[in-house]
Formats: C-alpha cells, sequence, structure tokens
C-alpha cells in the first residue's frame, strides 16, 4: 500500500549497552534510511535501558504518536531480554509462549540437535494477538502487534526482520533529495540560503558542514515530495550561487 | 567535583539529517563512552529534528528527568540551526547576542579577512544567563545553561566542546564493567546467567551475541560500582561456566 499521506514513524532502541557506550548502535542510520526509501517519515528516536518502566513508558508516548514505533533490542534468550513481556504490559495484553514460534523454534532446534531448554524457549513468548515477523537468519521471530513493530537489536538479524514486515506497512509520499556540494563554509552562503528557504517555504532545506582533511566544505539540502517544485528550488539555488560567484 | 552518589544525564540529538538517514550519528556513542569513563550515567537518548515545538518538548522533558541534559547540533549559521533559540525558549529566558561570543567571533573573523555577516554572527546568539563553551576548532561557542549543556553536532567540534566542559560537570561513581567472552550461543549459558544475577542482584548483567564471520559468540557483562562485588561475581560466574563446561 502507498499514496501521497504523510505516514510517520518512531524508532525505540532498547539496551543498556547502546547507553553504556559499550556498543554502537547499528540500527537507527539503517531504518532511517530505509524509512525514507519507502516512504515512511521517521520523526523521533529513543535510546532507553533494559527497564520495564522506561520501555513501557517510552512505547506509549511513541505508539500513540507516529503511524509506526519500531523497536529494536530485548527479544534474545536471557534474563536482560524484556522486551516482549514490557510491550504486552504497555499494550495492555497478555503474553504467552505462541504455538506458531513454538513450532518454528522447536523445528530448529531439533534439527540443529539443540535442547529446547526454558530459556531458549522464552524467545517464543509473544504479546497475544501479534503477527510473527520471519527472522530468516536464527528463526526466532519479530512480532507486530498494533502499530508497534518489533525486531532484534542484532543488525543483520533485525535487518531481514525489518524487509520481512515492510510489506505490511501503509507507505506514504516518497520524501525526494536534492544536494548541492559547495567547497565554502556555510557562514559564506547563509544569508543566501535563508533568502531561499523564504523564497520556497514548502522545501526542507538543510545546510551540512563538514571539515574533512583539513578542508571546509558544505552540503545544501533540499527536500520535497513534489519532484517538479525541487527541482525549481534546486534550479534557482544554482542560479543564485553562481550569480553570487559562490558555486 | 565527583563523588560516591548517582549522576545521571540524557542526550538530544538535534538534526532532520539524522531521522532521514543522510547522516550516520558519531556522537551518541563517543558521549555515551565519555559519560561511564567519568562517572556519569547516561540513561536515555532522543533524536528529533530540526523542529522549534519537538525540541522545546524534549528540552523540558529531559532536563527535569536527569542531573544533566546533553545536547549536540543545530547551533551553526544556517536558518536552520534553531538549537539556541529553541532552548531559550524552553527555559524562558531571552537570548541575544552575547558579548563575549561577539568578541571571540569578531576577533576570529578579522584575523581571517572574513566578513562578519549577521548569519556568521549568529553563532554568537546565547540565552542569557548561560556559561561559554570553548570551542577550540572553530571559535563558535557552545553553552551551558543551568543543567543543559549545548554542543556543535560536527562530531571534532562537539568533542572538544565536551572536554572543555566535562570539568565543570558533578560525577559519581563509576561504573566499573568485566566481561567474560565465550564461543557460544546466549541460549547456552541463558538458564546458568539467569540464576547467577539472582544470586547477586546488585551486579547489573547483561548478555550479547554476535555472529562474526559465520561463528555465535557471546559476550557476558557484569557492571558495578563496588569493585569488590563486581569481582566476586565474575570469579563465581567464570567457576559456574567451568563447571558446566562452558568455557
Amino acid at each position: 500500500m502507498s499514496g501521497d499521506d504523510i505516514v510517520t514513524a518512531a524508532v525505540l532502541v532498547i539496551g543498556d549497552e547502546i547507553l553504556s557506550g559499550r556498543t554502537r548502535d547499528q540500527n537507527i542510520n539503517y531504518i532511517a534510511a530505509h524509512c525514507t526509501r519507502v516512504g515512511i517519515r521517521l520523526q523521533e528516536v529513543r535510546v532507553v535501558a533494559d527497564d520495564e518502566d522506561a520501555i513501557i513508558e517510552a512505547v506509549n508516548a511513541l505508539r500513540a504518536r507516529y503511524t509506526y514505533l519500531i523497536t529494536t533490542g530485548g527479544i534474545g534468550p536471557t534474563h536482560d531480554d524484556i522486551t516482549a513481556d514490557a510491550i504486552a504490559k504497555a499494550l495492555g495484553v497478555s503474553i504467552d509462549h505462541d504455538p506458531r514460534a513454538v513450532e518454528l523454534l522447536s523445528t530448529y532446534f531439533a534439527k540443529r540437535g539443540v535442547e529446547p531448554t526454558p530459556a531458549r524457549m522464552r524467545m517464543a513468548r509473544i504479546p497475544c494477538g501479534a503477527e510473527l515477523i520471519t527472522n530468516a537468519i536464527s528463526v526466532a521471530p519479530g512480532f507486530m502487534i498494533g502499530n508497534v513493530v518489533v525486531l532484534a537489536g542484532v543488525p543483520d538479524v533485525m535487518q531481514v526482520m525489518l524487509d520481512d514486515v515492510t510489506a505490511r506497512l501503509r507507505t506514504g509520499a516518497k520524501m525526494l533529495t536534492a544536494t548541492i556540494q559547495l567547497s565554502r563554509a556555510e557562514g559564506d552562503v547563509a544569508d543566501l540560503f535563508a533568502a531561499h528557504q523564504q523564497e520556497f517555504p514548502d522545501v526542507a532545506m538543510g545546510s551540512y558542514p563538514s571539515f574533512a582533511e583539513g578542508r571546509v566544505s558544505t552540503q545544501l539540502v533540499l527536500r520535497s515530495t513534489d519532484s517538479a517544485l525541487l527541482e525549481r528550488a534546486r534550479e534557482a539555488l544554482l542560479l543564485a550561487l553562481l550569480a553570487r560567484g559562490l558555486l
């Protein structure tokens, strides 16, 4: 499904290891780029600890505000994996071993001669009413309940789950981007760029400086869902930069 | 200043470019590791767009809840840099060109033969009552007002500002970490590890799987501010793993 309406999302990263600095998150940027590509606007990200109250509060704040909430992390077999239980509590539904997930895991463990211990079978605990999300790597599924999408934290696994669930998500108008790269400091173009924003109020404009290899450069980024408008804004900006000798 | 009390922090990343996926955030992990090192517990991270309402709401939620709020991004010279104004609004203080910042920037621009345009001098706009934070790279300062620390988004600049401001921050007991690396899947140790958590309820324990180069491995991480307790928990866990043939 897709259309011209606006579909929004938030990401909730769950994990002490991100907040302690032990692990560098690799999922936020991946999900952000994916959302932009398919026509979903990521509007907020939060990172919280493996703490039930913190998870429930963030889940309830974010699922109420955006079309979708995508969570990562905390659905493994160990005692610090509390996401599924916290989501069930946040949504006020029960949670138990899901027969479909039990079947998937039992078959997988039997094939590999791995004992289906209670800890391993914890990964089959799914909130009541959820749809499963396929995990093509290590089988233990993610799930979607209401507008909440619950994915693994391990990046490879998160990515295959995100691919699986995307077909079920509503998507909206795609945000298009035009970028102009300048070998100039931001301050050189700031006045011109601000005037350009006033001329095209419906195009989102951002300026991003960088100082790579001792050289200053700036990227001017224009964003709109309207390709004709975006092209007009881009051309007008190029002309204005040329006229001022800045290009 | 340091002590045995608990000092907490949140990070607020401000920028459309992170949410669109255009830019991969490099500041969250750096600040997280820095906080852990100096004895500040990072408890929450949020990423919001260059949107005044979104910034104000997040600033007021986070500064009320944690000892410190550290923001990154949105303090450059272009029209999309709205952090300083949004912070002033959130805190209910006025904002204007700060004489100290004007002096710093004027001197810097004069030395380099750069014109002090209104856009460039926007970077001297500082909420009333703030202390400046030194920017040893490109001069335009960050600032601290109340418990809110406002840093640049460009990673190099953010890092020198963070170094400058850290000496002014209260710090607490340092969180110590012990890590045990296993060539095992999480499921193999989950029951033992859960029992170990029950035996040492005051030590935070997390399990982190990875699948690098086709091999499964798991890191068991123990965390506590009490080094003797942490060592006891680590030794007991090693013995338990040995006894079960898991090490």
